[in-house]
């Protein structure tokens, strides 16, 4: 038995109250973890309040969780008790088809994500990272480096992977220029990838002017307000790749950016907009040969790579940190967009 | 001084007269080619109906070009008089900018297209290959191999390369499997050529259900009817690329196609259509992580790779001859989608 901090209806989606719940049952693959963190992403914020539809109720949100093994199944390989490890946004998958093969696991159909998610077996509801332990099978609990503090690692394993993933499969490396729009709790970790991973160039777009000392310190190179007019004329034909964090459905000025690509380069939304995209005349838009398309989270490959290079390069979250049971403040603050630039919640809540 | 067909209102865009015509200045670098086919492709048509803009006038289509050296200038060094010879849709470019420099000078934004373009320093017209003779830079002067004859080279050098170097660039070949969208004078290379670049599968889609012979005679796998229901379920997830030769934005299942795509797959439209592209949901049309995106003819270094394939696998288009006096009725074919698959004018004007 573990207890959490679930909503009870969308309406009231910032009004938590702690219950106890029971898991899963307990497969041979499966670990338990003893969560101390867990992330507040943007995610828990549009199912909680049923902007990505009705979610399943009650709901416990979070899936950017770190902590320590606390127990594992019997055929468990990768991890032992005590181990620090984390979860993502998924929790289990078939693992058989070729997706899930293929290191695209993340696209498998039949993925369990990490809350609001049915188990296919045990049709139990998946139940997120506001409480006090998650048990996942073992492919989606991530190993924690030892130089790591564990309120850095847990936005890593959703808000990290998301714009790591599509960077590094789209060539972002020495001599390339990215360009990186929105600096939120995705972007801020983007600007930091790109400069990691050695690009010449990392351009941060934001209609948020007031962003340029943090975007600078996270490892921009350039700062371009995309208020201004003609924003995008010294960038034509210059970047080879654009993550987009921003919401491309809601007015960001996509010919624009699109027109700041080089020929055939790539403009990745790490979000999937459930409204039309915005319309686009082909010869304004994509007369540079450019690509317009979407990533989804990333493969368990890509998060031990990124936790490498993050090791490797002191690279972490800002974060601010706050009480669990405060997880309805954190949520607030994200849909306000006033967090700089991650909520990290603190374990305060006692095992019923 | 060369003498030509061409049309002097957009009204009556297939009533042809012959003329003669001066070309711009030779230039130190270039070619004559005295014509002996031209291929009638579907810009000739959009452009002298006034569907791409009002063009100069009068207008000289065609840009399809192939023929014998018959002059060079005294710094041309790939060619001398009697070398068999081709031209595509562009003519000149800058030579000096970064798309010049790195295979990309169809991108150049001093391009001078083949005909209905502006030479930058003389301000001459250029004028196409409805005519007796063509001057081009030698950039932009093909080789043709001779092993092929001449008509089957001339669509090769826009229709040919416009397929080809989408299917190159998007690692066309062993173990990958493409889509083709349309069969026409681009599809019908596009089958071909990817089907000769090794790859597993080319799924032909069209919405002619009659089509479907010459479509496995040309070396598609597999021939899909857009118009039956659900037609795009048997190959969800399955395609590495697509390549359109429909108009995206007139009316294509545009949202089914990508969905065949597989991971990270992608969907390339090689023409730029004026209209708004079709409205998408992201979460119907990228939830494969996909990208949708153009491509703009080929570069020269393309044009080599494509006659050496082309050459050595025997690949040449399904042509139609007509003397170049009846281009009228040639340009009405294409626009009526009479052809199949490339009209080619066979050279019958006296030069004046």
């Amino acid at each position: 038995m573990s207890s959490d901090l679930h909503v009870e209806d969308t309406k009231n989606w910032d009004q938590f109250k702690v219950i106890d719940f029971k898991p899963k049952p307990a497969g041979d693959y499966d670990v338990d973890i003893k969560i101390a963190f867990c992330g507040v992403c943007g995610s828990d914020v549009h199912t909680i309040t049923g902007g990505w539809g009705e979610p399943h109720l009650p709901l416990i949100p979070g899936h950017e969780v770190a902590g320590v093994v606390a127990s594992v199944g019997p055929k468990v390989t990768a991890f032992k008790v005590g181990d620090r490890a984390g979860v993502g946004a998924m929790i289990c998958s078939c693992m058989k088809c070729k997706f899930c093969k293929e290191d695209n696991e993340q696209y498998c159909p039949d993925t369990v994500y990490t809350y609001n998610s049915i188990y296919p077996d045990s049709k139990t509801l998946s139940q997120g990272g506001y409480a006090t332990a998650i048990r996942a099978h073992e492919r989606f609990v991530f190993p924690i480096p030892g130089n790591m503090k564990l309120e850095d690692a847990a936005p890593m394993f959703c808000g990290g992977l998301t714009v790591f993933s599509p960077l590094v499969r789209n060539g972002a490396g020495p001599g390339k220029r990215v360009g990186i729009v929105g600096l939120g709790g995705l972007g801020h970790f983007a600007v930091q990838f790109a400069k990691a991973l050695g690009c010449d160039e990392v351009v941060l777009f934001t209609h948020s002017d007031h962003k340029k000392g943090d975007a600078m310190k996270l490892g921009a190179t350039k700062f371009v307000p995309t208020g201004e007019k003609d924003f995008e004329r010294p960038l034509l034909g210059s970047l080879d790749l654009i993550v987009c964090t921003a919401d491309v459905a809601s007015g960001i000025p996509l010919k624009e950016l699109l027109n700041t690509l080089t020929i055939n380069g790539r403009f990745v939304m790490v979000g999937l907009p459930d409204e039309e995209l915005p319309p686009l005349i082909a010869k304004e838009a994509f007369s540079n040969g450019c690509f317009f398309g979407a990533s989804k989270i990333g493969s368990k490959k890509e998060v031990l790579e990124m936790m490498e290079l993050a090791s490797e390069k002191g690279i972490k979250p800002w974060t601010e940190l706050l009480p669990m049971k405060e997880c309805g403040k954190a949520v607030k603050g994200v849909k306000e967009g006033r967090v700089k630039y991650r909520y990290v919640l603190k374990q305060d809540i006692i095992d019923g």
